[in-house]
């Protein structure tokens, strides 16, 4: 079993429970699970949401179940065994500052050095191999040291996800059982060289930053299309609008710029040059929903001269997408606990990942992190 | 030097010859060449067309220079070194037939060996390192072994595409010198058993077959992104439309069969699946030009059940991406002549054909087939 | 109360019968129906479906609730009133042909005009104001006059349509009570002379040819934009592809030629020119179903010779599209009959139709064409 | 003949002055000139620019033979009669503040009202029936009395805009001669009550505001296609991205407020009901140049509940498309004066302008704007 706990119960979280939950009783296929054609150590069915933390009043209290009810309304088949997941308080700091909803947070309850071992002690109780962090994007720096990192952190100058990667760290030191840390969010863990000592030290795993989802990865691989013919790429365009809350939260300038950069290494790693593009989330347009629209636009210089165009129109499922790869994500971490490695393995984000740890790592094409992330499980 | 003929006058074939004087004199960067940032044995300006062939009567006697000047018009650089290579009259046999030109053909005035011996000695006089084909898309069936191939071709049983595959097999045995046959069109040579044990047996190289341009590769790199996903794909529908000479041909459906046949196979190669799909050229209206029109949609299943559609529009230059593509396979079909072998090479055709040989070759994903062709270069 | 019949008991029959008792009972807006935010005489709930016929054997004998259940599954909100509607056999007479399904058809049981004299006796007791037609797209040519209209369909040298188109001049002119035949597919009836004097001269109305729902419309008013404007457009292609019958019978070359024909005078009508245009349905995948994908794009010359590009992908419900229309048509169909018209009239065609009729009648744009028709019924 | 007047000598400008000269000398056809095809009382080729205004330092004292080269290239085909006419320098305050490039302004030199004058006096003896205003698109607001505008304008309140405006409208009270401006872009002229006030006493003409090319009317009339079937708009979405110093300047929130504005009327115009929608200028990127990518997207609901999509991608020039506008505006502004016309006329504004003037006027759908508009030129 990989027990696995989700900091965040949004869309994303409520999308990986329910889904796992159908795959067990066989309500559904095991589709849109990068890995799940191969054979792994563990199963898809062998993962287990052992806990799920929010701080949206509307949230903490109510279980699994309850939130799947919500989205997903009273005809879809919610599985009961969510019932026994409730949402735990978890750490806010800010983090989820000029949304639309009431909020809470441990550490308006506790000094935050208490919140933080508060959230420790509960985490030693439910053993998890795995922790994923699918809380809004957040605005977040990165430190150049340890020190420094535990220095902010503790001193509440830091975002809620450092508070819960510092938490991950001590929770491994303290029991000797390791753990990963999954930040499927573009605020920086993985590209944190002071986390990143944090994490090495303390026998901890990272796998981030920022679950490559939607139009970026394929971006990625249709950049990697034309760089294997030498067309020269003029120019790219790619625009993303949603309905969810992480489009809304988009909308806030620090947040989108979070998310700008973990999108801009990309073209140049590819290509070689950096062609002149505008990719980045665009807005929010609530009856969209979880089902952005993406539009993109590239133009490239073909032999002897000739201009070539091309266009892109996609709606594509954001939570389920991102839902999808946690499922591998996590069983990928528990395997990296199980191999006893800390810090973090580019052979993992540079597949799953938008900005792949660590710090200035090549953003290659998705397709050939595959082939090496394959490479490095022993199956290819 | 790399020395090659042409067989066809056409977009294709101008557009090359006039790609790679432009890229001699330094009019044009080599963009579109997909080999051209690697070091290779030979360099694109190596590379001399030391003849044309063509049966319509509006090419035959003129240089490539006029066929330059009338395609791109009096206001465009087209190199005056073209003028020294004038059209010669190649073999008809029906290749042209229901096209609205009017045709010539060396069998028309002499019998068929005679019009093939011709040929040979041309060839032997011109001492070609490659022979590419790009005469306009034409039915044709495979051989089972030699003896078929021969005794049909001899007997004038065999499309004009078989008859110069035969003619470059003996030009290699008569003179020793090797040499390699590019089929850049669909009806088949690499993937036709009769023909690949001629090819052997003669000591020369076949690639083939039909250039992987255009809508296919991209199409097939989508196909492996989403496989590399386990997104289930429900459908692809793949529309193209043009106005050059290529796509009024394909409007005869024996023509439109030949191509189509060479896109079915990508589809269950690369998901493992045979998904429901729409895939081939659509149809004809000529004030698009050489820049043909792309239209895709397909839709997939992600996790837990949802739906995503894409939809691509696209508009290509048709020819001067197989131009681009035609110049590195003159230079691998010279580095294979060079390397004595014989029969046909897969690393060559899985990336830079529909339907690499031999025949029932997997059609892999064109990103894949890029590596391993690197690799067979030992450029990676 | 309007009573109406169904010829045909497919997609678009099927959906009108459940959406106009969903309606009635409540469950769903009148959205799709073009003039349900005016006030017509008849109300959309006045309409009653009095009687349905088809030739397939899988559907005569069965209740449109029984056909609803098939095509909306177990889940779906099918009103239990259509219970009652059973499919009737009707006139095949090769109709049919090609398609994947074991027909019958009233003129295998009983000579022709036996089989023809049967159904206008059930239509003398069933009383309807409206039948319409909306069979699987047939073949079918013009007659000059109606004496050679009403020698071919009596010699049995007629397609079904116009055999229904005759049943109901006579029942009208039997019972004196005035019928609206509305024709929503391609094949001639409101453009054919012949069908139109013996409908004029029977006190009878025809609203026809082919429902112009889908691309066909908005075509026609992105090129009233163009023309507008004054941009000169250069070409206009237009894909359609879709998975059901009505695709699947036009990749039969006959009835796709009907269907282009339809459309063919659109493009000279309303830009004054006929740009090179490839407009038609072009191919059937059956995972697409009902919902059509259509792939548009169009050049266009502006001010000082610069030329802009428009592409247009879309995925369109093809049968509720139409039915929405028949809501309105067959209210029209009754306020004519009210009105003791005969013939045709061009204000509703011109709106409602792909090719309006009669004969010769232009093709304008439907926004211009909404206009005249909220003229002819004194709303605007 | 009809003397024009152009302030801002940019892209729109010179590409208006450039085509003018082309069409007079046969070189290019009248395309992109909506009323070119019907007969007005002055022909495209009556139409003289008798002077040009900028503050960019580059261009003032440069002729429009000068900036044409500089666009358009040395191998371009710029008539000579453009050199006769100089840029002068117009009025700045700040109208182009935070664009790259250094400026100049009649206000810098002499106080405020002396500048006016000088501008009103070389009006004098310039003679124009119509001023042109296409400077960068600037903020401002509205006024609720001719006093207010007036007082603000003096006294240095007011954007270049604004000064414009009254300079027109003095010039017609000194001159009694009639004057039109038509105001291409956002900065509220038409629709600005205080400054139409002004223009009614003064005897002298405003059509505006924001000339409606590219994707807005384009918008209009697929919202007026959905309305005249009744489907329900779920949302709209419209991107837009392109590369001039228009678009560049939209980056500044102040500028892009004015473009919102203009844009938002029209859905619940014409739909009825205000439909959720993001539309809007999106960004600048400097490749796409004049030529910009709108990317669209809207969803319906049908008969009987049924969803449709819609996806539109194109690439449209810009400036050209509103040149071709502004040629019939000028003699649509001289025909106003020679109508002894003062105030504005919501004919020519409703098919010409994005936001039609006066205030609170209807946005109708383009398509009908076009019909009142030929009505009001008694041609339809």
């Amino acid at each position: 079993m990989v027990r696995a706990i989700l900091l965040g119960s949004g869309y994303v979280g409520t999308y990986l429970a329910v889904g796992l939950e159908r795959i067990k009783k066989g309500a559904v296929a095991k589709y849109g699970i990068p890995l799940s054609k191969y054979d792994l150590p563990y199963r898809v069915e062998d993962i287990e949401i052992v806990a799920a933390y929010d701080v949206d009043l509307e949230k903490v209290g109510k279980s699994l179940y309850d939130l799947g009810r919500n989205i997903f309304g009273e005809d879809y088949d919610v599985p009961e065994t969510l019932k026994k997941v409730v949402v735990r308080e978890g750490i806010n700091l800010g983090s989820t500052q000029g949304l639309p909803f009431r909020t809470t947070g441990l550490e308006k309850k506790y000094p935050l050095k208490e919140a933080i071992d508060k959230l420790i002690e509960e985490w030693i109780n439910l053993k998890p191999d795995v922790i994923v962090n699918v809380i809004t994007t957040e605005e977040g720096t990165a430190y150049s040291s340890k020190d420094e990192a535990v220095d902010k952190i503790l001193r509440g100058d830091a975002p809620a996800t450092h508070v819960y990667a510092y938490a991950a760290a001590e929770y491994a030191k303290r029991t000797g059982r390791g753990v990963t840390f999954v930040n499927a969010i573009p605020t920086p863990v993985a590209n944190n060289p002071g986390l990143l000592q944090l994490f090495e030290e303390s026998g901890a795993v990272v796998f981030g930053d920022d679950g490559a989802t939607g139009a970026t990865p394929l971006t990625a691989d249709l950049l990697e299309h034309m760089a294997e013919r030498n067309r020269f790429v003029e120019f790219v365009v790619q625009f993303n609008i949603g309905g969810n809350t992480d489009f809304l939260a988009l909308t806030d300038p620090g947040r989108n710029k979070m998310k700008e950069t973990t999108k801009s290494s990309m073209v140049k790693d590819i290509l070689g040059y950096d062609a002149p593009h505008y990719i980045r989330p665009t807005g929010y347009l609530e009856p969209l929903g979880d089902k952005k629209y993406v539009a993109m636009h590239m133009e490239w210089i073909s032999f002897n001269g000739f201009r070539d165009s091309l266009f892109i129109s996609a709606r594509i499922n954001d939570s389920p997408a991102l839902a999808g790869m946690l499922v591998d994500l996590i069983r990928l971490g528990k395997i990296a606990v199980d191999k006893k490695l800390s810090g973090t393995v580019y052979e993992v984000n540079a597949f799953f990942m938008k900005k792949p740890g660590p710090l200035n790592s090549k953003n290659i094409a998705k397709t050939h992190a595959y082939r090496q992330l394959l490479h490095w499980l022993g199956l290819a």
